[in-house]
């Protein structure tokens, strides 16, 4: 096994994997930017270099200082996290170069992954259902106009190149088309030197539902219970379940085998998560694939018992895969909540300050929360706002809904503002308790109904 | 269901009760002395009534200030959790006056079970495997000497109404056996009016395992997988794992199977926890039988997923025991550490204070802590010095031993000393490791061995 890894992240992603990375016995190097220089992964860690100025161009994006951090202390293997380098393909070829192992799929993957356009098409080669729109580029806006016509009113013309919202329309009705198309057309040409578009439905009233899937080296592959992360705001999730109560064993199986089966059409290595659509009759829309752990994999370590750090790194490390499929059993419900650092009262905005007092309510089963807070932590204005993920698992999710109520009323976090108030006026709405909250249920429903309520 | 329930408890034990009756939507009432008024359990509470003064006499041992505080409060049930009122079988009968269930045991087996000769010799009325000695009580010197040398020495005498020391006696050799037991008969009928006495081999180089079984009213009856208490000092349990490696599965059946017997015999209600020896040839022998909840359940819940206070509420409203003997499967191995303010560098004097800091290690998959600190929080003199209880899950043994290592290393308590260096020193103690810690061996070998690593 590895003797030493390097943690290429900051916040509780990292304490998260560092912490894994010592219960197997590995040593730890963490890498901090000046602004982090206090922050618990660097505590933590057997090991920790400074790799840069606060601004993560500087720092944790910076691909030079932190290859060098792991040669110079030994390390054989970085752990990217996610965010950051974590879905960077130049970084993997990088790490290749030097020598380490990357803990996560090959850059190939995520390359092609990485590009929305591609891995539509790559999905669609496999007979992956994807959202309904074209298949491959568009050549004109005629085209366009038919595929929209086809598939529906609303569409998204999308640059294949595209990103930060660059070369993005949403076309609601067949007068709007051609000159949205151009439009983005021309703005893909200037901001990606790339012109190539592509078009997909609006799908309205779905969940968001996604399979997380694991591959070792050998080609073994097993795919885990879904997770319902239909809770979003701006596109970002705000709390995420597993399994999702909607779904039945068997389409639990059949959308698992699906999953399966694009990993082994992608050769794909490590653990990676397939995000679909689903519509009221339950058909399912693959609309991207995550080549990387995400921030709500700790639901489904909570409800399978599976540690997926620890099983990413043995993975890397050439071993088989320590679980079969049939060793991955569901055991009740799991919840993840995550509490940011942002003004729910003021249209979100971060809040940034220092933590001067702290009550995590740790004690019972089925309480997990993982965080880098502790008394005297500075919350940055240079990071992601997500400070804290509260995950419940109960017998079922009545229970665990129960669970994370005592949580978030037991939860105090003094010294910069959350949005814990927002997630306990979310434990009081009908829909979500229901379990039928869509995509934009935060966006149309409780964000209006929150803003009244406070004012 | 009960719509409301009192806990008659203080420190993290009615933390925990109050945590799992709200996730059962039942309103809770707290009781405190004086020098608690700011417990945390006092703040979890939907409703809190101070009973007396510090000293335990007066308050948390006030049955009649705690009975009408329940009726008072218009709460059905009490729950004792362990230590003041919960093995006090007057105590049962009051709530029954009062027309209030006590959650736990009737009264007639914490009576009989309470008195440890009467325990005895019920356990062998039932073909129970009791530590070697007489069989009932002894009529004078002769008989123990007789008895003495048939199971060997060395023995204890005891007073069938022994407590607090009084009326017990250490014998090595026959020479001195007329002697020890002339005076502590003196001592008994002095002490406790009572001066029957009975005798019982003392066992060396013995493991303590402790079988928990649950019985409902409709006389259903379970065992869970025992737990090895061998870590103990001054006859105080430090730390307690389950299950125990040692054990086949066929040797937890029969010792569960026997269990089982017992209660049934018993006509038990609720949950209790028979106690025994277990000799290097994995013989067993009943030491007693405690009709209670107790401190180490938290390593039952975390390898089984049972809330055992929530079944403990279920079953003494009247339910069916919600699971069922098949239901009860094990999943890895847990290990509780008992945190206590004492200082282990002062031969382990309770310390008392105000905490000033505290870091508790969260995150990741199978970490439990149940305290009642909180920063700010206030170490009493006058109650007992377990201020945490630290709980790990691990895949296997191995796994938890890192993960309470990883724990012991990350958690900090300031403010009051603790045992957390001795816990330490313990996880690097070879003996321990390979799980062959014998009940003396705290006291034998690491008490010594700490003192002189630290001088």
């Amino acid at each position: 096994m590895f003797s030493k890894v390097l943690v290429a992240n900051r916040g509780e992603i990292a304490v998260r994997i560092i912490r894994s990375l010592k219960e197997l016995k590995i040593k730890t190097v963490a890498i901090y930017s000046t602004e982090d220089r206090d922050s618990l992964h660097v505590h933590l860690a057997d090991q920790a270099i400074c790799v840069g100025g606060p601004h993560p161009k500087d720092s944790y994006l910076n691909m030079k200082n932190i290859l060098a951090a792991a040669l110079l202390t030994g390390a054989q293997a970085i752990h990217p996290g996610f965010g950051f380098l974590a879905e960077n393909s130049q970084f993997v070829e990088l790490c290749e170069m030097c020598g380490l192992t990357f803990i996560g799929p090959r850059s190939e993957t995520i390359e092609l992954m990485g590009n929305k356009a591609n891995a539509r098409i790559e999905m669609q080669k496999h007979q992956i259902p994807v959202i309904p729109g074209s298949k491959g580029f568009l050549t004109d806006a005629t085209e366009a106009k038919r595929v929209a016509k086809q598939v529906g009113y609303p569409v998204l013309l999308k640059a294949a190149a595209g990103g930060g919202g660059k070369g993005i329309r949403r076309v609601d009705d067949e007068a709007h088309l051609e000159k949205a198309f151009d439009e983005a057309k021309r703005e893909a040409k200037a901001s990606f030197g790339d012109e190539r578009m592509y078009l997909e439905k609006i799908m309205e009233d779905v969940k968001h539902i996604e399979m997380q899937i694991f591959r070792d080296l050998a080609g073994h592959t097993v795919y885990f219970p879904e997770r319902d992360c239909s809770l979003q705001r701006n596109k970002q999730k705000m709390l995420e379940e597993s399994p999702s109560d909607l779904l039945s064993p068997k389409e639990r199986k059949t959308l698992g085998e699906l999953a399966v089966r694009a990993a082994e059409a992608l050769d794909y290595r490590n653990t990676g998560t397939l995000e679909f659509l689903m519509d009221e009759q339950h058909r399912f829309y693959f609309m991207e694939m995550n080549t990387r752990l995400q921030v709500e994999h700790t639901v489904t370590e909570m409800v399978t018992g599976v540690d997926l750090v620890k099983a990413q790194v043995k993975v890397a490390f050439g071993e088989d895969l320590p679980f079969t499929q049939k060793d991955i059993k569901v055991s009740g419900t799991a919840i993840e909540c995550r509490i940011n650092a942002e003004d729910p009262l003021c249209d979100f905005a971060p809040s940034v300050g220092q933590v001067d007092y702290l009550y995590f309510p740790v004690g019972n089963l089925g309480m997990r929360i993982d965080s880098d807070l502790y008394v005297g932590a500075k919350i940055s204005p240079y990071y992601d706002s997500m400070i804290a993920k509260v995950i419940v698992l109960g017998k079922d999710r009545a229970e665990a809904l129960e669970k994370l109520k005592r949580a978030l009323d037991e939860l105090v976090i003094s010294g910069v503002k959350t949005n814990q108030a927002f997630h306990k006026a979310l434990l009081e709405d009908a829909t979500f308790l229901a379990g039928k909250a869509k995509t934009d249920h935060v966006e149309k429903v409780l964000l209006p109904r929150f803003k009244k309520n406070v004012n």
